[in-house]
């Protein structure tokens, strides 16, 4: 049988890398492209099964530049069984600041793979959305059928576009659809983030944690090894269904507090600092103060995370404090 | 008290037209931006309340020329009260054979209208979308909190994508956003749909009318006038809810069969035409079959149709006839 061809766009951030290690073990031959914004290649070249040639740089909010990925491909191993679209612009302040940093970075890309996809006949096509797309539901759980969608960051706005797209291309042209629906996901490498930022904050002032908002923020989080353990167990489902494929993916608690995540982040790294927090219950316009993930139809396909939402952040706090220490 | 100041992107359009004919009668000030790329100047010059300079030559879709429309309104009226957002590729079909069509008529007249308003300070933003938003859900019934949204058309992923983007906008600059889901909507002047379509069946052959599909497909139509006085009536109701206002806006009724339009038109042109049918349940790719929808929220803010789909579409069928008979 033919290894499995499999053309990761945005291979090189940190999901991104985490799916590439985990599709090379399970024997594919992976094609990545990134514009290295902010993920690099050095994190791919570690895994061996990846030569540097199949690694392009590559701004793929531009038709061109995808049709080079493609082509690449195709002319290398002779097809592409999977698109994996993971390329986004993931600093969602940024977006705030400037919407065409998520219209570009994250919707375009979506719709130049999605036009270059038809006109090269790839009929499979995964894709990263976000929790984002749900917009502010308080504290009622975000189910797949929940509407309406009113998304309150133009990063989410952008995910949620870029979900109506594949799901017209899954009408047209496409033949198999998967829209995943990340919680807040933590591992290696992390290019940013709540456990990030608490560490780094830590190394510039040791004796102190200031905390944006009032900590009460509550998420669930996954751990990145269960994200893509999820992911590759739907993607490998038999087709059921006509249209593009929802799922959320996250954790099946109601999640974790940041004051929980700002001790774990303390007691790993400074264990004396004195946490101090803020008043508000958000930490930036456009976050989310609490949401709890209902992801009972990823359970009913048959798939459930080993770990919960405290048991990922501690396990990621860890590995990120490691990291931390091997390069400074 | 001064004169509200409205400026309608794709003012020029079926809907544009009728809207801004209103704005007039309701002595709002009004400047027009559109491409005429569907319709044309010519229907707005027969308002005699409008003034040919604040008929704007403009393609929406590009941000310099967002930038002129509003400027234009700002240096000659002093403020923008409300922009009416109904620019859009309205050739469903096109954007199936070329997704880039409605990517720029539909979706990126969105995102530049958003992003000018937004450096502008402008605070109120009302949008036609459309119930392609909703996809194919059958028989089911298309309230405003149905979901997943799974569009099947180009066309209503990026009104959805359009959705989101006006969502985003409304937690962070706008004061009031109307999202308005419009059903099929039919009357003067007509520039596409199944009635002008018919009509122009019968003009090249009286004695035969092809009829794409079974002609079982039952869709709900609205007249066109009261599609305005709909959105008017929402529009000039006070801020209730933080985010965007989703509205359903169409008739209550279960809708009306192609073979009935068929019948209706064939009896005012041409009533003794053999009436021929297809065999597919669809008239092309991306179409919905049937569709009921939902209007109970419009009617639980106070408004209802007062006439039913058949007789929306008899009326209508009698303008674009007499419309047709002026131009021939």
């Amino acid at each position: 049988m033919d290894k499995k061809v499999c053309v990761v766009a945005g291979g090189a951030g940190f999901i991104g890398v985490n799916l590439v290690r985990e599709l090379l073990n399970r024997s594919c031959t992976v094609v990545v492209g990134d514009n290295i914004s902010l993920g690099s290649f050095q994190d791919l070249t570690t895994l061996t099964q990846l030569s540097a040639q199949d690694c392009l740089l590559l701004d793929l909010s531009i038709s061109s530049q995808v049709k080079e990925l493609f082509t690449f491909a195709l002319d290398t191993y002779g097809q592409i069984d999977e698109v994996w679209h993971l390329a986004a612009n993931s600093d969602i302040p940024a977006g705030v600041n400037d919407p065409t940093v998520d219209l570009k970075d994250t919707f375009q890309t979506t719709f130049c793979l999605l036009n270059e996809a038809r006109k090269l006949g790839i009929r499979k096509f995964n894709f990263a959305s976000s929790s984002a797309v749900y917009g502010d539901w308080g504290s009622e759980p975000l189910k797949e059928n929940l509407g309406p969608l009113k998304p309150i960051s133009n990063y989410g706005a952008m995910k949620l576009a870029s979900e109506a797209q594949i799901c017209a291309a899954a009408e047209s042209f496409l033949e198999v659809a998967n829209i995943f629906r990340f919680p807040n996901v933590v591992g290696v490498p992390a290019t940013h983030g709540v456990i990030l930022d608490f560490f780094r904050k830590l190394q510039r002032t040791p004796d102190c944690l200031q905390v944006l908002g009032n900590g009460y923020q509550k998420k669930s989080y996954l751990h990145v090894s269960e994200l893509i353990d999820a992911m590759l167990f739907v993607s490998d489902l038999p087709k059921h269904g006509r249209n593009a494929e929802i799922v959320n993916i996250g954790c099946s608690d109601s999640g974790i507090l940041v004051r929980e995540i700002a001790s774990i982040v303390s007691n790993i790294a400074s264990p004396s600092a004195t946490i101090m927090f803020g008043d508000s219950d958000r930490g930036w316009l456009g976050d989310v103060p609490k949401f709890h993930y209902d992801t009972n139809y990823l359970r009913s396909l048959g798939w459930t995370p080993a770990l919960s939402s405290h048991e990922a952040v501690e396990r990621a706090a860890r590995e990120i404090f490691e990291s931390l220490q091997r390069h400074d």
